[in-house]
């Protein structure tokens, strides 16, 4: 609370800045209804509804139906629908607000005064109802009982007064007049349900300086060019369907091809360390689960399926308890061990509808997962080797580096959180150090952070945005093979429960795709590109000559495509360019003369010998060059 | 009828036997209750409940628990049970009833009557009374109204008596007395519903002749070491878990080793005629199978996909309707086609739970699967490829040749059976009558065979058993891409429907091994083999000279194992044979000195020097030798 009263925190201008939204939307719109008005990462926002707004000038805000981004908005006919054009209107109405000096000034009321003065505002008038029966309660976090509500609290700025518990600044001067921006609207249920009425949210962002601001567009506008929703389209990866719903994405052939090369190279590496791939069914007894402790974990995102003659299954959230079954298969003496499954396949988990979204949230995430059954003895070097599996890997996208290590262990005064003998836990904690050191990995150790089972070593990458994105992990685990009574025969002929180790490389090809999207902005490294060259001859007579360096290429297992149709030969480079091909290859009279082609990769440009060209893209492809 | 009255089939003996069976079983246990004896593919069976059976020589006839086969049985403790060692002696019974020539009398009674005769058997009056009640109705099948039945008829053998509608032989010395076996004793629930007692299943086949008994059962013999379910675990390809549930296998490294090499020749196949490789989910919404018309052809088969989150979706029971959305995601000119899709996905099925067994009926099948869309001056040349795709797959596992081709056209009788313009139908019909000629398929008409949308061509192979074995299909479809309002723009920039054409290759991978391993007897190609070398050191010694040449194999990307555990030479060497693995290489002091291996490949052994081994073995690799 102190913070607060010495200086105004961002968060206090944000929300402030909610309310002159309110004010400046109400002085243009006379008869707007208000929702609510927080702050939110980076800004704020306010809902209206505008239902019983006359329309001063039908022509600047009704918009057209058509252009409404969100399609909820387009059953309701003739509402009144805000038009983005106006948030200027709107921002510098707030400006005025600012240059103004408007107070905020707190006031505690009663219930009977709080219902009188928001009369007028229906939404406001539920909130007040609801908090005055108890409704709506205020958690005691301490001591988890619930207070009864005596008083209400509302800011006042000039005549507007809104229920709100604060805080605010004192005075709308604290706000740097350049350093917040209205973004977009949107349609938004009142409350978050879907039974009320829709109403109308205004976002905006705010930061202390115009300069934060700016940075922040910049990073937003760069975001936007990476996202890889709009890469995906661009680039023909992936496509939804509304038939087979949302949260399903359909891969094209060349959405495959990046899969399929991302496969095999994980594979590959994978296979060197000595890991075996099994393959697990989708489906099973839900049973496993409730071994494994998974039902507890996934609950509600977990499908079940049925059928018309009493099936009763789920399908498989995760991988493990599958895997220890194929271990479980037959006996396993000390000198199996280790054994090392790794398995590319799908895991299912009921995200909520309204949640899904491109690749970053689906049903089916296709997991690059990994198990290792080994003994106590073997756990030191088998971690290494996965570190140096993942080193391997990002290295080859030169994504080592650009990175950060946890070494995530228990919380020792939460002992109850964890399974296992807290010996094991100490040997294992102090090992996963030691290899931190002995590799140069400089894990920071964050304490309450490990599995249940066990500490674990997480390592985390950047999005676009610039968000940690946690993909690679090994963690060690001493109480999946006890559940699952897993065994091998020790040297002194005796059972012994291995130990397993979980690990992922690239986490899912899903996430894994859209980070390597937005990684490399489209512009996907030779090995990985769908379509590694073009052939563009300048027009129709060089058909033929383009035709026979594409049959060369596909001899050579280099990707190629022809694009002789009839568009201008500019319009064809620029086509292949925006699909981030990295060779056009542009062949005339003068290539045919020469036998060339006239390469353009990634900004140069100039005249080479097809042989020569198919040495450089075969080398570039093998050493996997970013 | 007439046949029978001449001479009795080999179905009236069969029965016939089965009251043989009963009367033989009645003599040595008095008290046994019958089930019902009808006839079988092959044979014949009789229920029993043998729980009101006093026990003469429990020894002999009480087998341990342990050993039942049926584990359903294990639960019922202190229960008669049969052992199978009885059964020669139930077989001497048999035979001597034949000798004595029992006769087969039938006679007509009211219901009255037999429920007085058959008193004291339960099962037999629990089914007088429902045919009395006229619960049993007997159909007819020309006017489809139910007859209720006034009469009853039985067959009378001596003292023995059963309700029998017959027909039967006249006499029991119409049976050759060599021409039959008793072969196992099986639990079956009366009436096939597990709510009812566990009943007694003896097992029977019977022939004409003692010759034809003795080819089938040298084929059951000869079908049993090639079972795949044998070979599956003596191979170590797959295993099924209790956890995990039945109808769900889980595939080792051995296993997915096989598949992904015939996944990669397949694609590879595949990908030299034009395919290209895209990737679907396994879920959607229900609707998109509504459209495609597959929710009327699967109905109960299809499995429903819940949460607690509301979600309602189904498992895809086929890949079609999906990759009519890939199709359909941009749009399409009469240049870009025609568009050929492949994709090796799990498809889902809802078998009955009691049907599930091996790899022959699971829950998922991983099918093979391609669409082509295409005009219709494409579709002769685009099912030649498919039927050269075909040629060459199966070429290279030297199976072709040894198949059949249908031709399967419409019922022209039933026009109403299938969909689309009859003008189509003449042409396609036509077209693949011109192939066959053409490709010298000798594809043999099948009239009402053909799809609902289209007529196919089908190729049939054999398992072990001899049985037929559809896989490869190519299939017209004019009807999809109407449903789906798939187009191209035309020559003439007008919107028409492009052809849809399903083929499959080698249909799903789960068949596809079960008919590999069958057709091979386990003993797969090089190419395929899970292990291709082994190395046995004649002792401990050698084991450096092995790993040695382990790690030459390897790095020459031959799959290869040693086995320098303390067991015996002689059982190493015998564990490889048995494993069936191609190379197996003894190294002992000689092989040491020449820098050699000692090679046992199939039945013919030698030394050979390292390198001309390896080079000896990768041709056989790069070859695809069988």
């Amino acid at each position: 609370m102190q913070r607060r009263q010495k200086i105004s925190s961002i968060d206090d201008k944000r929300h402030s800045l909610a309310h002159l939204l309110a004010v400046a939307v109400l002085r243009k719109f006379p008869g707007a209804k208000l929702g609510i008005g927080p702050t939110i990462e980076n800004g704020f926002y306010y809902d209206f509804d505008f239902s019983k707004v006359k329309v001063l000038n039908p022509k600047s805000e009704i918009r057209n139906p058509k252009q409404i981004q969100n399609p909820k908005l387009q059953n309701s006919k003739q509402e009144f629908k805000l038009i983005p054009e106006i948030l200027p209107e709107i921002e510098k109405r707030m400006r005025e607000l600012i240059k103004q000096n408007l107070k905020f000034k707190k006031e505690i009321i009663s219930f009977a005064e709080a219902k009188k003065l928001f009369k007028n505002q229906p939404y406001k008038l539920e909130l007040i109802k609801e908090l005055h029966k108890g409704k709506s309660k205020i958690k005691n976090q301490k001591s988890k009982l619930q207070i009864k509500i005596q008083k209400l609290s509302i800011y006042k700025s000039g005549d507007f007064v809104d229920l709100c518990k604060g805080p605010h600044i004192k005075s709308a001067s604290e706000i740097n007049i350049d350093s917040f921006k209205l973004t977009k609207i949107a349609g938004a249920y009142w409350r978050g349900d879907e039974k009320n009425p829709m109403l109308t949210r205004i976002y905006g962002i705010a930061f202390e300086t115009k300069k934060e601001l700016d940075d922040y567009l910049k990073l937003l506008e760069e975001a936007e060019k990476r996202d890889h929703r709009r890469l995906g389209k661009t680039l023909d990866l992936f496509v939804f369907s509304d038939l087979v719903g949302p949260g399903l994405p359909l891969f094209t052939s060349k959405g495959v091809i990046i899969i399929d090369e991302l496969k095999k190279y994980v594979e590959t590496v994978c296979r060197n360390y000595g890991f075996e791939k099994v393959s697990a069914p989708c489906l099973s007894r839900i049973n496993i689960f409730e071994i494994s402790g998974h039902i507890k974990k996934f609950g509600e995102e977990l499908f079940h399926v049925s059928s018309q003659c009493g099936h009763k299954l789920v399908m498989k959230p995760v991988q493990c308890p599958h895997h220890t079954q194929i271990y479980a298969s037959k006996p396993r003496s000390y000198r199996d061990l280790p054994i090392r499954y790794m398995e590319s396949d799908k895991m299912y988990r009921a995200e909520k509808p309204g949640e899904v979204g491109g690749l970053s949230r689906v049903y089916a995430i296709t997991v690059e997962d990994g198990h290792i059954f080994c003994r106590l003895d073997q756990v030191k070097d088998e971690i290494k080797n996965i570190v140096n599996i993942i080193k391997d890997f990002y290295s080859g996208l030169d994504m080592w580096g650009k990175h950060r290590v946890s070494l995530s262990v228990r919380d020792k005064k939460q002992p109850e959180k964890y399974i296992g003998d807290s010996k094991d836990w100490n040997k294992c904690e102090k090992l996963l150090k030691e290899i931190s050191d002995e590799m140069g990995l400089g894990a920071k150790r964050r304490e309450g952070e490990a599995a249940i089972y066990g500490p674990k070593l997480d390592f985390m990458f950047k999005d676009a945005m610039g968000k940690e994105i946690q993909i690679p992990t090994v963690q060690l685990d001493f109480a999946t093979p006890k559940k699952f009574n897993l065994v091998y025969i020790n040297e002194k002929g005796k059972e012994a429960n291995p130990v397993m180790i979980h690990r992922a490389i690239l986490g899912s090809y899903e996430r894994f795709l859209l980070l390597l999207l937005e990684h490399f902005s489209g512009a996907l490294p030779l090995w990985l590109s769908p379509v590694q060259t073009i052939i563009i001859p300048v027009s129709d007579k060089f058909s033929d000559y383009g035709n026979k360096i594409l049959q060369e290429l596909k001899n050579n297992n280099i990707r190629a495509e022809i694009n002789d149709n009839n568009e201008t030969l500019g319009k064809r480079i620029r086509n292949a360019e925006l699909q981030k091909i990295p060779y056009i290859l542009v062949v005339g009279d003068k290539e045919i003369q020469n036998q060339t082609v006239n390469v353009r990769h990634r900004g140069q440009e100039g005249e080479i010998k097809i042989d020569e060209l198919i040495e450089k893209i075969k080398k570039e492809i093998e050493d996997k060059q970013i």
